[in-house]
């Protein structure tokens, strides 16, 4: 069965890092054996706004970057290991704002966990931060990518994707 | 000041038990010393559905909700005492879902931890479940409420609200 993505390429993924105050997003483009890095930025509030007003920001956000950049598919991370309940809970809320815009949008989400986008990235995924900084901008032919590090993790999640599809299409063809 | 919502009584308010298996809902209208349930059910979904097309399910039957049955208000559970990160952040993203949907159709959310809602229904923080259930069908005047505990509870966090709301409206009147 052919894979319905393979028409579509070259594929772009639009990756999330997801969080209350500061959800990190880009824009990649599937590019040579890296990608190239089309938009990217973040989506910020302070606890000053009602926290559903909060998540309804960074639902607009999502979509508004979907209208605009049209990306295929929405990639996001899985965080799993936090401190309390509490913090869990919060980005569990960001990270659902983003999938309920992607969702209604049509678009497919794929979730990773942070080894797995800190292995396809660095290929081990107990890499330092640092480390996983410098190959996503080599990945995307960078010598800076500007913003917090929230913005370089988005970058690195998309890069993830990118890098499972190229694997998934490459099957295919087999 | 005059309260806004003043002008709008009866109050509706549309109460959520959130949940990403199992959600529940009710449409409450205040009346009298108590409510009047107007529509009440559950969203459901299975782990064999993308966890983003669950978050969009529960997303598209909340604004359908507020289309059909117009509530002033929404009132959520806000509940974190979980047993792990897993759990909280599954209810986190159910929570957001609803959240997003009221806050994009300009409704305001108010959030209620269950020991609030429990004393505002029976007057005891640490009530058991069949005493909060026994007094949430005093409250709306029937014998019965189809549908499991979730629905139960969605009509008690409905409660809640609309309790505040009268106490709100009758400090602004003094």
């Amino acid at each position: 069965m052919a894979d319905p993505r393979s028409a579509a390429l070259p594929l772009r993924v639009l990756g999330i890092d997801p969080g209350l105050a500061v959800t990190g997003y880009a824009i990649v483009d599937e590019r040579g054996q890296g990608g190239a890095l089309v938009a990217h930025g973040t989506v910020k509030s302070t606890t000053k706004m009602p926290r559903a007003d909060r998540l309804a920001r960074i639902f607009d956000a999502t979509r508004a970057l979907i209208e605009e950049y049209r990306p295929h598919e929405v990639a996001i991370e899985q965080q799993f290991v936090q401190e309390n309940v509490r913090s869990a809970m919060a980005i569990g809320e960001a990270r659902a704002a983003v999938m309920v815009a992607a969702a209604t949008s049509g678009l497919p989400v794929f979730e990773f966990a942070p080894t797995s986008v800190k292995e396809s990235v660095t290929g081990w995924g107990g890499a330092p931060k640092q480390q996983v900084a410098q190959m996503v901008l080599i990945a995307v032919g960078l010598t800076e990518i500007d913003g917090p590090a929230d913005v370089t993790d988005a970058v690195a999640i998309a890069l993830a994707r990118i890098a499972d599809a190229r694997m998934e299409i490459a099957m295919a063809r087999r």
